[in-house]
């Protein structure tokens, strides 16, 4: 036979799993979006169609919806840990497993006082910004978690240049010393911690500070190009975070383009601010990875299929 | 001939303007998304391709751009009010200009006191949670203006019930007294406001409160149906809203299916709270109109395709 | 209470059903996503959340899913008439049902002669081009049927200029005569069929015929602007399909600009053809109701949400 | 410093050009997407924001669409090895360029005889099935093309069977001899050819026939498991086209569910067919690599982001 089999994997992807949990009338809110990929001795489901080895994907499905009742969901880290674990050391033909997830935020409704005395707390807003990731990856030996988040959309109205850059028979763009930079923010970091003899860290602590960092160093870096401010961005989540050892960024430049409205006798540039064309397509498009010194580079380079 | 023109309208859509403005090193943003549709003495261009009465959809995007800069982006409304007037009063053969808006909301990244000192206050992160709109349209002699909300997403974790309902011999739906409940709004309330001169409502204002009583209305009713707790969010809006005279609501019915974990030996009906199953097709889809005793309905019923 | 009800509706949306017929080995498919909407006596639930008249939406689901098997699905516009009807006929709160459907077309894939006369034909690959759209409504008295289509994508690379329009303070854009007009067409059209006493049309002859004369008259009419060719659609269905007595367009005007290439030395007009670019964001929205002479407008203006 | 620069890559995603080329008054058409990366020496920019060695994104777009018109666009991936070649070589700090590309068919549009004898052959409809995709990579000595096709949705309304698998604590699902099974395939496959000396692959005719064996394979495969299936389909491709070494596919397992109608006594299991609920989320996930015997896995594992 002249082909074989190369990695492989298969799960129930993009389980919708809605955890509350209640403190007297007071409740709480956990809401995912669970996917399992399990991998192992499947040469034979793939050659010959038997499934002796192949856990049903709705079995994957069940677990997790088990699990987010038996253990909770004190995080998404935490979460998909109990669930790699469990796939990776009760079933032997599953030598690894990753789980992904997408969390979504939810912020309490403010109510009167007296409905909040006499009902208690139970009603939710989908905060709406950014979906934060986790994805956990266990091969029965060692940990690898990998946090991030996506469309975190930012701009800065100013504090932004761009030129000295090399031209070529199709450079045609002008330099700038002022222009608005906008991106929406993928991104992933991955842990230290590999190994249940480390003291885990502090998975919702270490989200919030990760995120507060992309936001300040983003707001807070003097740009002459996005790979400076996109470095900077990387750089400060892993100064401010010990526990962070690589962090890869995926940044679309969104063009604002300043309107030429001289045809219309009005000065775009003045001192009071402009009016800018937001475009959709083409845009740059700037990726890299930034490393703690000495570590090794393994989240994937392409986070967007671009 | 055996056919003839009924209404029509054309413009350009998706006009996507953002405005800076700057108080000194304090910038402030609006960033919306504009679609104009023009009505008028279009029959010839319908039957012979004669442009004679046709203002360029081009000429219609310009207009936007260099009215946000002319006259800046107060709100929405009062952006969407100076761009129908000028295309009615401008173009004999323009009698109706209708303008869409969708304004997206940002708000201020945090940065450092000394960074806010020295380099001023410019940075933006997208809020990320509902997407305003604004409608306004203008014949020449009266105003209506629609303004609304859609992505709006809530959820009750308790305080629903359903039951009493018809049954026939497809019906298999048990009945509850605790369910979850969570939608996501699409809202349109129209204003009382027809006419240059009456006071024109604080639009800004208006919205924020709108918003509000849409939220409180969902969180603080105990609810036996989601009509029951449509019909109060709107009312709602018009007892705390004078310049509100209709409400349009749009609600999925987006279904949390409480898992049965018995098989598993889990008991997931317990006091301290469930998992759930958050299901994406199909949902209910409750819709109606809630009006200002005496006033009329002339917000369209549908707003989704749906 | 100062706030009274308005029009209102509700029911299950988004129903997938898929129904497979067998003749033997060689299999039929029909994949429909069906949404329904129930009015009447529905004041109650609305002010004091009694279900009493209210069919659940559950109920609604199952009976698509029934009828499914019970009745087949020959035609969308036909499997909506059966379910229309049982919902106003069967329960007398319910006055009024809309059912709307989207149908997606499926072809048979190829498949070499011994397999098809050993295992027969029962593999389909998914058409993908336009999504086809039917929507039934019944009142216990009177029919409305409008069918129609979306995302049907079509693009004259000549026969197009654009020239002799209006020019004000805001016009910079140039005349032409030649450019590409491309669109991506929404349609609606309405039956002259309302009653039971009258012969149905034959559902599936007209759609294919209405959708190659849309195509037809797009690519043969020779365009001096998009309003001409959108005319030449609408009335050569009314011509051509005696069945058909109003129709509604919804036409983006999808730029493709000319590039401009002579900066770097390459001509981009010569006889050859062009390079364009093909924008996104904004474009222009050319929407109209043609109608068979004496025929009154009931498809309402805004076919999508911009 | 304590942070250093990994994998980084930049350049002008999603540049949307479309070439018509005239023979005659019978018009041709290309329609792409086109995504440049280029990687070198770039540690500068993100360290210090020089531009000293950064070719704008504006440029690689600006060459985009002048290639287009230069070079033509014969094929995607030839299209993509002419721009390729160019950033590498015609920049010293490029060290690496590597172009995706997105390719949307069209059809002709049949007209009347006359109207093609009058005015030709220039009027196109978007054919709307799968996407097909090309990924080009140079690093001056070294060609990796990798080429694909997206969301090909399919389906068998018979010959597949699921049992005989794994069962543990959390598994419910009850064995089957006959489902629907459907999908929709994902597929990149890379070819041998790697050198400006090798003759290079007809990219056109191989893109049809890989197309083609997918299908059949998919349709011709008595069905056990979706792995054996996928196994299958990758195999065939690389039986049938020896210019394929390697192929990557991820099939999401669209589940249909046969309804149970017993309730409302019906039997849906006959022998006419049934009737399904076509299910969106969870969906079982299934991917693999298959390799020529002897040849490297190089295509990356995920080929989307679940």
């Amino acid at each position: 036979m002249p082909t074989m089999l190369g990695q492989n994997q298969y799960g129930k992807a993009e389980n919708r799993v809605v955890r509350i949990t209640r403190e007297g009338s007071t409740h709480h809110i956990k809401d995912l979006n669970v996917s399992v990929a399990l991998s192992g001795d499947m040469e034979d489901v793939h050659r010959s169609g038997s499934n002796a080895n192949v856990l049903p994907t709705d079995t994957t499905k069940n677990t997790v919806f088990a699990f987010a009742k038996k253990y909770g969901i004190e995080s998404a880290e935490r979460f998909g840990i109990h669930l790699a674990r469990h796939f990776v050391t009760s079933q032997e033909p599953v030598h690894r497993a990753r789980v992904r997830i997408e969390e979504y935020a939810w912020d309490r409704i403010a109510t009167s006082d007296a409905h909040r005395r006499e009902r208690g707390e139970h009603s939710f807003v989908r905060r709406g910004q950014e979906t934060r990731l986790a994805q956990v990856t266990y091969d029965g030996e060692r940990w690898e978690v990998v946090s991030g988040l996506k469309d975190l959309t930012v701009l800065n109205s100013t504090d932004s240049e761009f030129h000295g850059f090399l031209k070529d028979g199709y450079t045609t763009l002008e330099e700038t010393r002022d222009r608005v930079l906008a991106t929406s923010v993928t991104a992933r970091w991955r842990f230290g911690w590999t190994g249940d003899g480390q003291a885990m860290p502090d998975w919702e602590t270490s989200y919030g500070r990760t995120k507060r960092h992309l936001l300040r160093a983003f707001a807070e870096t003097y740009s002459l190009s996005l790979q400076q401010t996109m470095y900077r961005m990387g750089a400060r989540v892993i100064e401010h975070g010990e526990e962070v050892d690589e962090v890869r960024l995926s940044l679309p430049n969104s063009h604002h383009f300043q309107v030429d409205l001289e045809p219309f006798g009005l000065d775009n540039d003045s001192a009071d601010g402009a009016v800018y064309f937001a475009a959709d397509r083409p845009y740059g498009l700037i990726e890299a990875t930034i490393l703690r010194d000495g570590c090794e580079a393994l989240i994937p380079a392409d986070l967007t299929n671009l």
